[in-house]
């Protein structure tokens, strides 16, 4: 089985190093292929997302990717931003759902802004489509507005649109999820304003039919961001747009205050993935040493789960996790009173260790 | 000076009667009259936002709204839905800034699901877009997909826009009130994947150059909901476009834990505004005489301030409030042991005497 490895730009070098180490260390034997990314490709080939990377991920059974981005960046122009190529790989894997657990580890609750009652115990998975949506409907642009109060100057503007189709994969997945769960799936929309989204209500409601055994219920926007704030422990399931999914999914992971913890997958109708930490590339302490690991190891957990049919490998790395934190170690990222800190190799070591 | 009077459905009555007490108790005189909106519109004249209440909110020097919506009315057509009369009235009133701060009460600051140090003296003001962006957007609706892998079959849409002068004119208000504060505003944007967000950023950046005593920085929409649930007190104003506006106001809101507490203001180019309570029409305690009034006499508060030009009435209005809260008195929403739990009238009985 291939894995290609896609390091990137600022941590994702150091964090990516770790995970491949921790693979390296199980009893099966992966092929291995690196390439860069965002800035790195941009550096080496002049494009976030070079040919011979993407022709390399599309060959791979799973991706391993680190992080993307760098202030250095900012001045590119859009299509050369290191961001780009997250889009973009997205897009050509057809890569449309995105799998991001919110778990509060029981140690680390005290790394949490939310009081403990609130958010102890917190274990939610926000299901976010990826390849549709406003991201990437055309036309868009900036155009001279074709009419109303304001004809003729400047406008800029995008599409934001769902086929049925899209819709239909995508709340299949979701229902799927929630029935390996608690069996309740929220479906978050904004069907009082965007037709786009009633007709998301309507399709999710009609594919509801054939799971009858998962309690479904339909919730605004707004509504969700504001009861992940109240109560996100009554959440089991989440499921929304790639422009909700994009902002609610980083709520939820903030909530846990421990996101360097966080993985995520981004799977296409195969269960082929792309793998990633949840955090982003944290330029301000590259090279230190100091970042933590663990969502990017746990990433390769879920790659080993869903991409490559290796459950029982997963559930070891989850375990070595556990062992790690209950052993006290942290990364400066979720150090406390009491605990041990630990720099990102340090973290890998003990991973490693703990899986022997 | 002729307020229009609009309490709408489920609290909105209730809520709405207490702040009117309160401008009753007032040395002013104000005219007031009152018409029906929401579900209450479409029950008197078939449609939630009838012509007779749409003409006196345009007559008006200002709105007091209640609030709109019940679950009775959700089978409706969307046109004919309790929502649709906000939505009316921010359009035809051309009230495109919505203000809402917040403010966590140093008495309540229990109430919050957040850490005491976490939100303890938050007092953030939200600037949110309110007649433009994916709300209004033409066109919009459910269509044949025109091309792409999805070709032929269904689809629902709707476009993102903002011309340039809606951007400056919201941009203006935002740099003003952020004058009038601690001078540092943050813009909120999707630059890194909406053309509509670049071209917001490009011309809020422009805006700046008119009010160099103002600290600008610009954020991503989902970063802004991370720090906003990680660190809210380092905000000062946000500013930014409808859409995204909607989810975090509701966002920050919620922060403080006592949205029954936390009014709001629409605004038109010449301070002529609607003033409603951040919080909703909560139809499972309508009528029971429970829902806190405080939002709505706040908004009353605001809308002396802001429309009609009356700023002290507005101060003791506001220390009135602090007053009732100094005193202990509490409706359920805010109860914490230690305090009186009191009903909406008594707490609208409290805020007038200590006018008095
Ligand atoms: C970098 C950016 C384009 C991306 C997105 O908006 O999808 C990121 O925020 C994410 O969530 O992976
Ligand atoms: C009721 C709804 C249309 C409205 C909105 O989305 O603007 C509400 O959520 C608000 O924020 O006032």
């Amino acid at each position: 089985m291939k894995i290609a490895i896609l390091p990137g730009d600022g941590i994702g070098p150091e964090i990516v190093e770790q995970a491949v180490r921790v693979l390296n260390s199980l009893d099966e034997k992966f092929e291995l292929e690196s390439a860069p990314v965002g800035g790195a490709g941009y550096e080496a080939h002049g494009h976030p997302l070079p040919e011979g990377t993407l022709k390399l991920a599309k060959e791979a059974d799973a991706v391993l990717f680190g992080a993307v981005g760098d202030w250095k960046y900012d001045k590119l122009d859009r299509p050369l931003r290191p961001e780009q190529a997250i889009l973009g790989l997205r897009k050509n894997l057809n890569l449309f759902a995105n799998l991001r657990p919110a778990i509060l580890y029981p140690e680390l609750a005290g790394a949490s802004t939310l009081k403990p009652e609130v958010v102890s115990g917190l274990d939610i998975l926000i299901i976010r489509e990826l390849t549709g949506d406003i991201y990437f409907g055309q036309p868009r642009g900036v155009r001279e507005c074709p009419d109303g109060p304001f004809k003729g100057e400047r406008e800029g503007f995008d599409t934001m649109r769902y086929a049925e189709t899209e819709i239909r994969r995508i709340a299949h997945v979701a229902f799927q999820a929630a029935r390996k769960r608690d069996k309740r799936l929220t479906s978050v929309d904004k069907a009082n304003v965007l037709e786009t989204f009633q007709f998301w209500k309507d399709i999710v409601t009609d594919v509801h039919k054939e799971y009858p055994d998962v309690a479904l219920d339909h919730m605004y926007v707004d509504n969700a961001a504001m009861q992940l704030v109240r109560a996100p422990k009554k959440f089991d399931v989440i499921v929304t747009g790639n422009m909700f999914g994009d902002i609610l999914s980083d709520a939820a992971a903030m909530l846990t205050g421990s996101i360097g913890m966080l993985p995520s997958a981004s799977l296409d109708a195969n269960n082929k993935g792309l793998y990633e930490p949840s955090h982003g590339s944290a330029p301000d302490i590259a090279g230190k040493g100091v970042a933590n690991p663990l969502a990017t190891i746990l990433s390769a957990a879920m790659m080993l789960r869903f991409s490559l049919n290796k459950a029982e490998q997963a559930d070891r790395i989850e375990s070595a996790v556990k062992k790690v934190l209950a052993q006290g170690l942290r990364t400066p990222d979720i150090y406390e009173d009491g605990t041990t800190k630990v720099g990102t190799k340090e973290m890998g070591d003990a991973v490693v260790k703990a899986l022997a």
